[in-house]
């Protein structure tokens, strides 16, 4: 045995005594499932027009973008979503990326480099503090929707400065008080940078986000980021903001020069899914209404957005509830370390808008029984 | 203006006063031009069987996956393209990521941590440089294809040590001394990753690689990453390794964690490709012919892959050469600083095995004839 191996091993075992070793496990087809643990929540993923726009385009433009965005990868359809991304949000300008970890990493490394100061929430997306990390600036860490905390921090720099935070964060649940920051930020000549990845489709009149609700959308001190994969069903992400902060990240950021572009199939389907939403506005108002009697039923605090945390007295614990209700056949999912920002395992339920009534109400009534016989456990 | 939109507009001058500023100019589906700018090296992506397999995935499976691969993102058509190309590229394991970025940030953050040394080629893509970086790993970077620097660093440090190449670099089109390489990281128990990212599907019998060639697939101290974007003609990227290594990733690695799995048609395109290739293996080799031709033609080195790189005197040079062929029906590269290791500005024309002989040949007279005209200016 290599050095190597005896370290992947070691690791290995680590992870086992910990309860924290994961495996893939492929599903099917056709598997008869409810699923509450994805985060398709408008369910458009799977929508008749939004399949067919993928496919068409998969025929028509190829399988792939062929090169990166700033060699021949950027078709008309990449420049078409960006400009309904942009109108949609009440932006001036976007930037589609392959995956949302693309759209975080590009905005955070080509706005601060090691001049620059970050000031992160304790509970930004593993992407932003990788981001964060990248771009080597210094990192404040303040605590959850501390905002104080951020005024501190700004006050004491004379720094460029970026402030992360997620509109509706994606573990917990709960919302980012993005008028008090964007508020704190202009004072300071900071940017505010707004992961709106659970927001986009979700908050707001329309799904349009937290940003747009605010009216911080325009904002000159605010930068939103976004995904195209969860509420819109498809896969990739977005950076949102000014003519020229667009400008600049397709000049400087790295993940988006250095990257093929983003496949035409993900890109029309984007393109189709928020034509949907913005064919039906009311869409977002079903997950909010689920997702808030089940919070009440479980006695959880409500969610801002479609996820509902509920939180579980150990990582096996949770695993066995998980088990429970997916041989009942609901799906949900299970945070444990690392993906949790306090250690605490949980349960992780999204209100799915686009599931029929009957199923919803029957997941929700296996999921109050298993999780009211599981979470007194130890 | 604030000091942000002062600050952008500073940026920008700069990159105009360098003759670097760059913007995106959208391609229309029926362009009409001989393509050597992209990486779809075979013409897969255009492939009836891969338009077809990318958009029957989509309207199958729907436009998106829905969730991150350890939560319900991934499909059982993941599982067969990771078993497909573990197979193809004799490996005995694989992994699936978002893109080629994704599978770089993932194997080296997950290898290699502050207590590691990454010995890395001068060369490297940006995305192992920023993986790299990412890692907190101490970093020494060695000259161009210098194995005895490697082996000074490995003899240096009893650290856990990752060193990084590619099988054929991105953009001088040479290839690295990978069982050299090889020998030198199994001595000193440590790990070599080599990117085939421009290797797959170009390099070895049947395009199965530099590292297959070389009978490297399999050994304990090679790893590789490759994408599904370029010759593969699809979107995403792999790491290929042991089983052990793949557990280790899936567990470990952030940007896999922490992303919405890849997206079924590109998957699917991807997979649609591979068989396309392992039922034609005599393709790679028109791409060598090509390229072989050309570079005699041009008189520049030939290329160990599909990419032919041509020094021009300045930026504006090589980007007057670029429009003039752009006005003549045939589009090629044209990499600038920051894209380049050295800061020599070049046209890079990539070999297309998939283009008829009359395009290629009309495309190659059309370059050899500006290039002539052009590359003695200064």
């Amino acid at each position: 045995m290599s050095a190597w191996e005896r370290w992947f091993a070691e690791q290995r075992e680590e992870r086992e005594r910990a309860g924290l070793q994961r495996a893939l496990r492929p599903r099917a087809r056709d598997e008869h499932l409810i699923d509450l643990a994805g985060n398709d929540y408008l369910g458009l993923s799977a929508h008749p027009e939004v399949r067919r726009a993928a496919a068409g385009a998969a025929l028509g433009w190829g399988a792939g973008a062929g090169a990166s965005r700033l060699v021949t990868g950027t078709t008309e359809l990449h420049a078409e979503l960006e400009r309904e991304l942009a109108e949609f949000t009440g932006q001036r300008a976007a930037l589609v990326l392959s995956t949302g970890y693309h759209a975080n990493l590009s905005a955070v490394t080509a706005l601060a480099g090691k001049d620059a100061l970050i000031v992160s929430d304790a509970h930004v997306h593993a992407s932003l503090i990788d981001a964060a990390r990248l771009s080597r600036a210094s990192i404040e860490v303040v605590g959850h929707n501390d905002v104080s905390a951020v005024r501190a921090a700004l006050a004491d720099t004379d720094r460029r400065a970026i402030v992360l935070a997620e509109s509706v964060f994606s573990v917990l649940g709960d919302a980012a008080p993005l008028a008090e920051l964007a508020a704190v930020c202009a004072e300071h000549d900071a940017l505010l940078l707004v992961d709106e990845a659970h927001g986009l489709g979700v908050l707001g009149p329309g799904g349009r986000g937290l940003v747009h609700a605010l009216g911080l959308a325009g904002h000159p001190n605010v930068v939103v980021t976004a995904t195209l994969s969860k509420a819109l069903g498809a896969m990739g992400g977005a950076v949102l903001g000014s003519p020229a902060l667009i400008d600049h990240l397709t000049n400087r950021a790295r993940p988006f020069i250095f990257d093929t572009a983003l496949a035409p199939a993900a890109v029309a389907g984007a393109q189709a899914a928020l034509r949907q939403l913005r064919a039906a506005p009311e869409l977002p108002g079903e997950i909010h209404r689920r997702a808030a009697r089940l919070a009440d039923r479980l006695v959880v605090p409500r969610s801002a957005g479609a996820v509902l945390s509920v939180p579980m007295p150990s990582p096996g614990v949770a695993l066995a509830a998980q088990a429970k209700a997916l041989a009942e056949g609901v799906r949900v999912g299970c945070f444990r370390p690392p993906s949790v920002p306090d250690g605490v395992s949980r349960l992780r339920i999204t209100a799915q808008a686009g599931l029929d009534a009957p199923s919803w109400n029957r997941a929700a009534e296996v999921l109050a029984r298993i999780i009211d016989e599981h979470r007194s456990e130890q």
